[in-house]
This record gives structure tokens, C-alpha cells and sequence, in this order.
């Protein structure tokens, strides 16, 4: 598997990679010095852009040709799976999903559908795959160890490593003229996200 | 599990029920007098509708609540799965499923793919029920045998109706005005879609 | 203004332009013989196909890059006026408006809508060309005469044609691969609505 | 015509009705201290909103029964002037209308854009009357005068104020659970747009 790096959208984007895939809410996160109450924040904020992920995933499915919908559908099967683990993971530390929506996490969503509905699957598939390599990237810079181990694990396992291979791999072989910029807004919103976890 | 013909829709129906679930193709399917030619056929049809039906239950898995979720995402793994299932078939039988689509089988797909980008889910739900309740019923109406007997199985077996029947739940609790017409709507291209199987 | 029958995607479509644009239905409008009750079953029909294709209209403005949208807007307003048009001959004749939809108006006007959503602006362009052509070149074969002058002129009008010229030239400028199939397609659906309006 | 204020909407949605409706930079381009750059940002920001909007109109029309469709088609046609008339304001400024779109007015877009293809036309209705009827207010509250004398006077005119009317007397009619929530989400996207415009 080729380094995230070696991606020409990657190495495009400059400076703004590094900027959406660290973050001091994830060091805190991994060093063991994050305030529960942040932690609950994000976890409620990030289900409701699971949810509209989720959304956003089955609607590339749709419009995706057959011959490349299996990650697609690999990717909504896992994601199902994770909504129902954080659901668990909020149950047993007493998290209330059902706070209100951050306009951050908004925006993020609002993006998301948009483009969903909007465009055409080549530009789907290239945000999908801005979206979870931004966040295999963020998640494997952390030493995994700490009370959120499970977390770090789950997004730096080489399971995900290789959705997000085979994303890019889809992503690579339909590039578009606006591919860039649709990448580099996705890397706009994650920066954004990451902030707004840690400010409130 | 309850009996279909206990469904308010399909009472309400009346004979067109049995009309959209009874089939001359059928009858020979299961008696063995079918042509092969009239099966490959139906497959290579059956095969964009599968394709439609897969956008479909994307598209209202993106529109459904989350809590509702899990039958539809069942479902598209299953339909998935399906696909698979009939391309190694047409590639064992030497099918071509790169035919043109007859215009039967379009009009079906439009009005499927019309209405997962237009109507709400509760709409979507009914849709999805009715077409998945009178496959059940036509192809639970044979006799188990003969040379297509793994495909009499596959669409009356106890899995399959207990998806349609949790199918059945999720829209019987979301009812709407229009549901009735939408279900008949579905009825009608189904009725059509097997005379089409039988006649070309 | 180039007549139709120059068009690439008129010739390639071989004899279904002829038969898309030639109707008993209009002959016998136009020389007297028409039955007012068939009249009124394609009026009913027609104002179904005038809605269905009024939001097809405005979706592809929506998609539609501003610097091409003045003829989309110009055909959005010319449309909602004859809408107008429809409802007051209706009432001065005594039609029914809220008759049962066609299964043959319901295909087209479900092809309409599964487009409009799914495809991107230059597919469109070439629809809405394809609708209204074919709608100009079948009035324009008639002898302006006979109870329903009114309804020939419209459509035979240099206003009418002037705007399907402009249509043309948005669609020439922006051929997709699958163009000449969606043109055929709409064809396919001008016949068989002309169909139904003669034989019901 | 009753004035805003009694509007149930606005009187729940607080002092954030106020926040929306009033802006630095309004105030400034009333007095005529506004300086020729912030205009000439916000007009290009502004620009690039009207063509959002100008989508969401076309798709809310589409989406909308035909017996209300006459306020939509009308706002369409004025925004397309609307449009022009910006074009022509922009090249005799020298405004260049093709600057990057600033991360706020793209909020405002893919929030207006989700919600176009999304929600059912109650809910559009909803947002449509939320974003006229606050950029009326807004307009309204300024003494006419100054450098920008017709743009104040195109948004605070009578015209203007029947048309947000005939948009407030639909959205009144089609209430729906979610239209405070919604019509609040609007406020803050102006809020944000009116500091943007005066910030940069």
C-alpha cells in the first residue's frame, strides 16, 4: 500500500493536509490528558456527522456503476456497525446524542448532502476518499495507548487502511477538473471539525 | 408471521394482487417447460432491475432514520449478494447481460428511480414492501422443483419472507396518504414485467 | 434557423422521428374529424405531461450553469402560461382536468423526473431539445385550419421554433456519449403518447 | 400586509431575528462610509449566493404543487434580473464576480442546496420566506440615500415586501414541525453573512 503522502491531491493540498489531520483534541485524546466532557462533545457532534456520512455513502452507492460499488457497500456495512457502537459507547458513559448539532459539524453535513445529491459519482467517490483518508492520517499519527486505545485502533487499523486504499484506488481512476477542490474542501471541514471538538 | 393476504394494501388491491403475483412464466418455470431462451431472457431483464432496485434501497436507506435502518441495509447487502448470484449464472448459461433493456423494464426503473429521488420514506418503505411482498408471493405460490429450483428457494424461503415481513412493519407504521396508490402502482409494473418475461 | 431534419441526432434516429411526429390523433384534429371526448382524453393527459415536464424544466435551471439558463427560464415561464391556457379551455369545455393518469403518460412523465434528477445538465438540455422538436416538427406537418387553430398555431409558431432553436444550440454545444439513446428514448415516448391520445 | 414582526416565527426566533436584520456594513452603505472594497467583496459574495439561491427557487418551483407554483415562478424571473442587473453593476465597477467563494457564503449555499434537494416544498417554502423576508427587514431598516440608493430601494420596495407576503401567506399555510428550527437555521446563515461581508 502506498503512503497517503505519495497522493498527488495529497501533496497538492500543502500545508492544509497537516492542518486537517492534526489536531490538539486527538494529542490530548492520545496522552491521556483529554476532559471527558470534550470527549462526549465530540462523540455526540461526530454521530451526527456519522449519520449524515451514512447518508452521503448510500446515496454514491446509488449513483456509483455496479462494477465499483463494492467498497461502497463495504464502507456503509462498517460505518452501520460503527453508529451501533456508539451508540453503546454513549450509552455506558452516559453521552446524550441528542444534543444540539454544532453549526460546525452543520456545515460539514450540509456539504455533504449537497454534494451528494448534486454531483456525479467521480466527485463522490473522490470525497469520500478525502473524507476517511483525512481521518485514517489523523488517527495513525496518535501512539495508540490511553482510555480511548479502542478509538486509535479502530481508525488505524489496516482494515481501514485498506477501505481507504481501495477508495483511493476508485478515486484515482476517475479524476475530474474540480477533484482538487472538492479534496481540499473536505480537508477545510475536517480542520474545522477538529477545532471545534477541542474550543466547543 | 402474518399472512400478506392479511394486508389492508393488498386487500384493498383487490385482483390485481393475484394478477401482478401469478405468471405464465412462472408456471413454466417450476413445471419445466420453460425455454431456455425465455429464461436468459427474463435474467438479463431482471438483471437491470435488480441494478434500479439497488439504487432504490440505497437511496431510501439515505432518507430513512437511522433507528429504521437495519432491514435496508440488509436488504442491499442481500440484493448485492444477488447480483453476484446472477452474473456467475449468466456467466455459467453464457446469458448476455448487456442486451438492450426492453421498454417494460424501463418504465419499471423509471418510475423506481423516480420516485427514491423524489417522495419521502414513508413512501419509500411502501414501495420497497410492495415490491418485495408480491416476489414473495408469486414465487411462494410454486412447487419446488425442477431445473430453477435454487431460485424458487431463494425468493420463498423463510429468510426472505421474514425480511419482507419486517419490510411490512416499517411501512405499515409510517402510513400515508398516497401509500395505497404507490402500492397498486407496483403491482401494475410487476403484473407487466412478467407478461413482458413471457411474451418478449 | 436550420430545419430540423438536419440535425445529426434527427438522421441518426432513423424512421422513429417519423413516427414520433405523425399521429392519426393530429391528423384528425386538424382536418375536423377529431371526436371531442378524444380531444378531451388527450387534453386531461397532456396537462399531466405539462406538469411533469414544467419541474423537469426548472431542475435542469437548477443544474444548469447561469450563462445558459435564458432560454430554460424563458420556456419555465412560456409553459406556466400555457398551463394557464389549459386550465381555462378545460373549464370553458367542460374537461375533467383531475381524470386517472394514463399508465402510457405516467412512463414518460416518470422518465421525465427519474432524468431530471439523475443526470447532469447537458443530458437534460438534450431531453428538453428532444421534447419540444419533436412537438414543433409534429404540429408544423399540419394545415392551419379547423376547430383547433388555436392549438396548431402555438405549436407550428416562429416563437415556438425560435425557442426549440435555442434549445438545439444549447444541446449541440454540450453532446454526451449517451445523448443520441436519451433523444431516441424521448422519441419512443412522443409515439406512444400520441398513441394513446388516438386509441386510449 | 401585516407587518413581519407579528409573524409567529419571528417572534419566536428572539433577539436573532434583530441579529439577522441588522449589520455594520448595512449601516455604513446607508451613510455612505462604506468603503468601495467591502462593497465590492460582498457584492461578488452576494453574487455567488443569488446563483444558489436562484437553484433553490427552480427546485423548490419543481418540487411545488402547480396551484401554488405562481410566487415561485415569479421570484425566479426577478432573480434572474436580478442577476443581470448584478453582472452589469459588476463591469461597470470593475468588480471581478469570479473570486474565490468565501467559506461562509459556501456554507449558506450548501445549506440552501441540501435543503433544495432534500426536503419536501413545505419546508422549502419555509426557507425561501426566511431569506427574503430577513433580507426585506434588513433593507427596510436603512434611510434611502447614498451612493447605493437603488439597491436599497430594490430591497425595501413595495413590490419586493408583496412578494415576501405572497411567500409568508404559503408558508403560513403548509406549517410543518421543523419550521422554526429551520427558519432560525436561516437567520443565522444571514447573521453570518452580513459579518462576512463587513469582515471579509
Amino acid at each position: 500500500m502506498q503512503p497517503l503522502e505519495s497522493c498527488s491531491w495529497v501533496r497538492q493540498a500543502g500545508p492544509l493536509w497537516q492542518q486537517a489531520t492534526t489536531a490538539r483534541f486527538l494529542d490530548a485524546l492520545a496522552d491521556g490528558s483529554l476532559p471527558a466532557e470534550t470527549f462526549h462533545r465530540w462523540l455526540a457532534q461526530d454521530y451526527y456527522f456519522a449519520d449524515a456520512l451514512n447518508s452521503f455513502q448510500a446515496i454514491a452507492l446509488a449513483k456509483t456503476p455496479r462494477d465499483l460499488r463494492k467498497p461502497l457497500l463495504q464502507g456503509l456495512v462498517a460505518l452501520g456497525a460503527e453508529m451501533d457502537w456508539f451508540e453503546s459507547v454513549a450509552a455506558t458513559s452516559g453521552v446524550n446524542l441528542g444534543v444540539a448539532q454544532h453549526p460546525i459539524c452543520r456545515h460539514y453535513c450540509d456539504f455533504l448532502l449537497r454534494v451528494a445529491y448534486i454531483e456525479s459519482y467521480p466527485i463522490l467517490l473522490m470525497v469520500l476518499f478525502g473524507v476517511e483518508a483525512s481521518y485514517l492520517a489523523a488517527w495513525s499519527r496518535l501512539r495508540p495507548g490511553g482510555p480511548y486505545l479502542d478509538f486509535i485502533r479502530r481508525w488505524s487499523s489496516p482494515e481501514f487502511a485498506e477501505y481507504v486504499s481501495s477508495l483511493r484506488a476508485l478515486a484515482e481512476q476517475h479524476p475530474r477538473e474540480s477533484s482538487q477542490a472538492y479534496f481540499e474542501e473536505v480537508l477545510n471541514h475536517e480542520r474545522d471539525f477538529w477545532t471545534m471538538a477541542w474550543e466547543g
